[in-house]
């Protein structure tokens, strides 16, 4: 079980930590800052500069052989396994904008998959070389307003078939990405018969951003913040027609799909949101070895010493597992390793959330303001802890998991 | 040790309850759906219809009686003990705007305070009795973006005598209320001699908001949302005059003039955040038994049963404890009731934060967004860990109080 | 809704907390160190030295008229309310046998309400008057070793109809104070008819603790101590002869006998915890202001400060929350204090656990041994979250008796 | 960085597991009834079946070569490297004397790395080579009661030069292992120059248990559980006379001793605190899927679930932890290991005591009772948080092996 960097990979770690360290980081500043500033008052457009920068970047990570790491089980990529792929996703995840200068970011890595595995050669042509090349975005349409998402089986937006193809009719919301003016497709899970048996009810298509009958209702918020130009878009479709060949894989064959989609791809976020927690651990540390109160560092004061301790443990345990998690997707498939991914959703979240949280206290007022990543940072692991299911149905996963281990009847 | 709600305030609650329920909530929601339209595009100007919303709810306070309850020990007021008060608070904390609509919102009270104590007639003329109105607002100009607030013998912003008065020249952030346009007057907590005594460097100046001189920066961002029109701003003071009958109480009196301003107003916030902490355990209940997952209601899935236990105890706890807290205060004197005062800082804040988290969880992702206030109750309570000294800095309050029982000397 | 002191409990908290502190806590330490030394070598047998230790501190007791203050409600006593009652209960709980000094001490005091409230003339005269007198101890017979006893709906010694009387046979174990040679009675929960509704199945008998038939198999050890000779005792009964006038109230009703017999006298336990709690709060930080390391106090090193105010902060919670359940008894009734009690017994445990647990690392290596009272608190404690119900059956009660605000059906 | 069982290890594993479970653990149950049964009524002697039982299995676990694992980078054993060790301590901690019979026991291990690292030709002969045989058994004397022993540079006892030797004179506690009458030789540290560096006032000595001045005072309670027939004693050394020969490398160098000492034996106790906890969540699942309440598996019952996930997740996370301190250990040496070892010292007990705890709290009265090593368990995993340092000790390393990733100056 060698969870640790591999010859292959370390190289490739240096680069990338260069790259991100000093040529995106002071860029994602400006980036950000440039949000809401296009000529049209239009939040969701991109000004000038912001593509400017991502494009820059992008082509300059093209330039140095650095772009689609994550295709850890194709020949289109570096071959890289899973527990490689870990120790760069951290470095990406430590700084806004780092993984899609890559092409390595959500959801399209997860869309990728989708196309690359279960997609027509159509789809891949139209498609898949355009999102691989960086060209496109997409957006991944699964949860609902109106159902509990954490039970997928209650998805509801009907496609039903109407001569050749299919009719899309009802809601989605959090279409993250779904914002962006490049985001050109999307993968939308939709109910084709509601009486089948339980997991045979949905099915998935592939359909264009500009298809008639689609319209962005708003952008969701998170935390008071619309996450501009990505966006986390609340859509409805009405009478939205999607041609047979655009159905993936075949009806009723959703879910089978959706597990597709979320193999190694399902545990991207927790790779990178340990790259956060290692950031604000960093931030935390400086701070509190520059700041001063009542004569002494900050360091000195107080349960310092041990919110740092257990920063750094808890930090350490939850890459650990992380790379197991990894490991055994490597090593015994995406099914074997399911205990262990869902172990990781829980617990990488609920890390770097704490570990910010601690960061931002030690900032005092900045902390929490614009004047550091870090809010920014919480807000959006903070969306992680249900963005792909509550951490709640993670947990019932690994404890059924560990139940079936003494009792031979379902529990 | 009566604790309980007095036949006095009784019909009050009742009052406030009822008016915070059926005519302010709905249109609480109105005005935070305004927020932002001003025809200007300034983000810190009310729209024709906020102010009219407002002022009507303002009126309508009046009408009924129900204003100024916070004036708890002055005859200006309804005579209200601390812990009267508090029964009312908390429902004033339920809803974004009732605290104002009641004129019980801070940082006025606080301010108030400081001119009904130490200020001059002239003060109270000019500004108190505008504020009792509700006719303006105000500002309180404390923590500053270079020193750690914590350790408030640090701020900065200097004011050097001139002549006949001082003058002002630094930056203060975190100004709360100061966007909003109706703030017509500081109160600015100055260095007026860096080289006296640590408690008596600092002076209260009191500033009317227009001197020439004061530039708003920036609003401070709390977790991306400005909070407009309220405002948290950053200033900066170039050679701004004051006259000498400005300063309150005299020179190097300022953390005299703090400490009386942090009366009974020191937990009106814990009172309101208790408020909230009650409003989301309602939400979360009311979610967990009409919304269904795996078959079940949501209520009957995971931890939730041990999660709505743990809420209520912990609410309730806090509760006490901030009645206790305001007991001491009314019967002991701030000073004596300082322990209390501290724990309840630290208490209050952290129930609600977590309250609040365990229903915006339960909420899905709507918990997170817009259609919901738990993540804009959320994120104004985060805000309370730092507002007024961070938890740290009352744990250690705490821990002094109680070893000075076992050792002579100072710890 | 007062929860202080009354000047009428005040001059009985000072003459017990005198008494404790001088007369009963020394003399503890040598009782507990004659534990195991009857000529005899049965533990289970006292000393002459611990009778005469504990007659001695009775009388003395009795002298200065503090003697059965737990009967609240009742003309026999000093007719304290159960908030008076706290207040004393908490300064016996701070020294092992100080509460059997004052006749105030479990199973003792839910046993004489039993008797008080439900037992027969005769039961008064033979068992009632002996206990209140201090003559003799009783045992509660209720929880056994083959069913979860969390539903007590479970209970199985069976208890069969034979001509005049019952026959009973079955286990029991958890005996607390059975161990006790003075122990002459038990209130013996049996079940009467299986085939009865849930609640109607099980009777309740007074049997005298000499009945043929009767074994006591073993003492029970709690993290193996045998609490000699205390005792918790598991017992077999075997074809043990109980007349029907020793039945309570009448078949099936035993249930309803139980609820009475855990009246007032249900959160005796947490009001002693809280006792406990602060004497180990007050070592812990004798111990932090004395002992040095590093060069430092103790109490200046790591996260001290923030442990000792946690610790003070949880303590006073959980003493109002506490007060709070016993005003709610007193006003309303031991059904509407329900959810309160159920809310007290989980807090008051837990917050007495992670004081002493705090206590005992501050002490080192001496905190786990028998140098100090610190473990025998904690492992006594320890049994509090199991010995009335696991702490999960009281939450399921506190997180039922809140959904039931929103639901009309059951939940 | 390879954390998996090594094909060298995997087969002693299987058979190390296979003899606990189908040998030891049935043994086990007997050797601990026998407690106390010795004629003699000393309860700090093993009765004959009790020596029986120990040697038996010794022997056989000799026959089978299982046998002194913990040699790690010796040519004496197997050659294991510390994370292929792990994994055979693992199993080991599972059943309480599966230790000795492989003889991997503390304090022996630790004790008789000193010995090979630093003892004269004489120490190997007489102790070690016995020692290695399991033939006798050793103490360590370290710790006092009347120092902080977090500190170990305040140790007290002192070693006066006596013409060709040293007198020792003081007190030690919990010599673990020196209430075995096998225990045939201490290693002590003692305080040799007060007046030098503080590092170099103390030496490490090999003194035989008989030596004449030798007083065991008392055995030391774990909350009231004396551990016999091992015990944790209180000894006094009155003028006892050591021979200069005995000093261990030389004098003033005993803390560079004991750092040897504690070489991979550091972490010896955590590998086998992380089987206890694997133990104890196998005994809670197995509980929770055969007990009912209420009509359902208590698995299915309250929060019962995450209390099951989150015991899965926190003992594969220490595991992970566990092995990597190991890793550390073999392949940076352990001074670069410190940090992690530190903190697998914190994770370890904290996780194991919480484990068992909730299985206690599952197995209801009968889980703090002598019916399962659950009990055992827990009071023997609290001791750890105490033995090797308090974990506040622990945490402070971590921190400021932190910190100095960003200081310069020693923090």
């Amino acid at each position: 079980m060698d969870l640790g960097m591999t010859s292959k990979v370390r190289p490739l770690v240096e680069k990338v930590r260069a790259m991100v360290e000093t040529e995106i980081a002071p860029l994602n500043e400006e980036f950000e800052a440039e949000v809401g500033r296009h000529p049209s008052g239009d939040r969701f457009k991109h000004t000038e500069r912001q593509l400017e920068i991502l494009n820059g970047l992008k082509d300059e990570a093209k330039k140095r052989g650095l772009w689609n790491f994550w295709l850890t089980d194709s020949d289109r990529g570096y071959g890289l396994t899973t527990v490689e792929y870990a120790y760069l996703a951290e470095e990406m995840g430590k700084v806004g904008i780092a993984a899609e200068v890559f092409n390595c970011s959500a959801p399209d890595t997860g869309n990728m998959e989708v196309l690359e595995r279960y997609g027509s050669e159509a789809h891949k042509e139209r498609w898949l070389t355009r999102l691989l090349e960086g060209e496109i975005r997409s957006a991944y349409l699964m949860t609902e307003p109106n159902v509990a998402s954490s039970d997928a089986t209650q998805i509801s937006l009907r496609a039903t078939r109407d001569g050749d193809g299919y009719v899309l009719n009802g809601e989605k919301w959090w279409a993250s990405g779904a914002g962006d003016p490049r985001c050109a497709v999307y993968i939308v899970m939709a109910c084709t018969d509601p009486e089948a048996p339980k997991h045979a009810r949905h099915s998935m298509f592939v359909v264009p951003a500009d298809t008639p009958g689609i319209e962005v209702l708003r952008p969701m918020e998170v935390f008071g913040s619309d996450d501009a130009p990505h966006g986390h878009m609340h859509i409805r479709m009405t009478n939205v027609k999607v041609p047979a060949e655009d159905l993936i894989l075949g009806e009723g064959r959703g879910f089978e799909v959706a597990q597709g989609r979320l193999g190694p791809g399902r545990i991207h976020h927790c790779m990178r949101a340990i790259g956060q927690a290692e950031k604000a651990l960093e931030m935390l540390c400086r701070r509190a070895t520059t700041r001063t109160a009542f004569g002494k560092k900050l360091a000195e004061l107080g349960a310092n010493y041990d919110i740092i301790a257990n920063a750094r443990m808890e930090i350490e345990m939850a890459r650990l597992l992380c790379l197991k998690a990894a490991y055994m997707m490597d090593t015994e498939g995406v099914r074997a390793a399911q205990p262990w991914i869902s172990q990781i959703k829980v617990v990488a979240p609920l890390t770097a959330l704490k570990v910010v949280d601690e960061a931002m206290q030690m900032h005092g007022g900045g902390g929490i303001s614009q004047d550091y990543p870090l809010a920014r940072m919480w807000t959006h692991i903070r969306t992680l802890r249900l963005a792909d299911g509550p951490d709640a149905v993670h947990r019932r996963q690994v404890a059924r998991a560990e139940l079936r281990k003494y009792v031979n009847e379902k529990v």
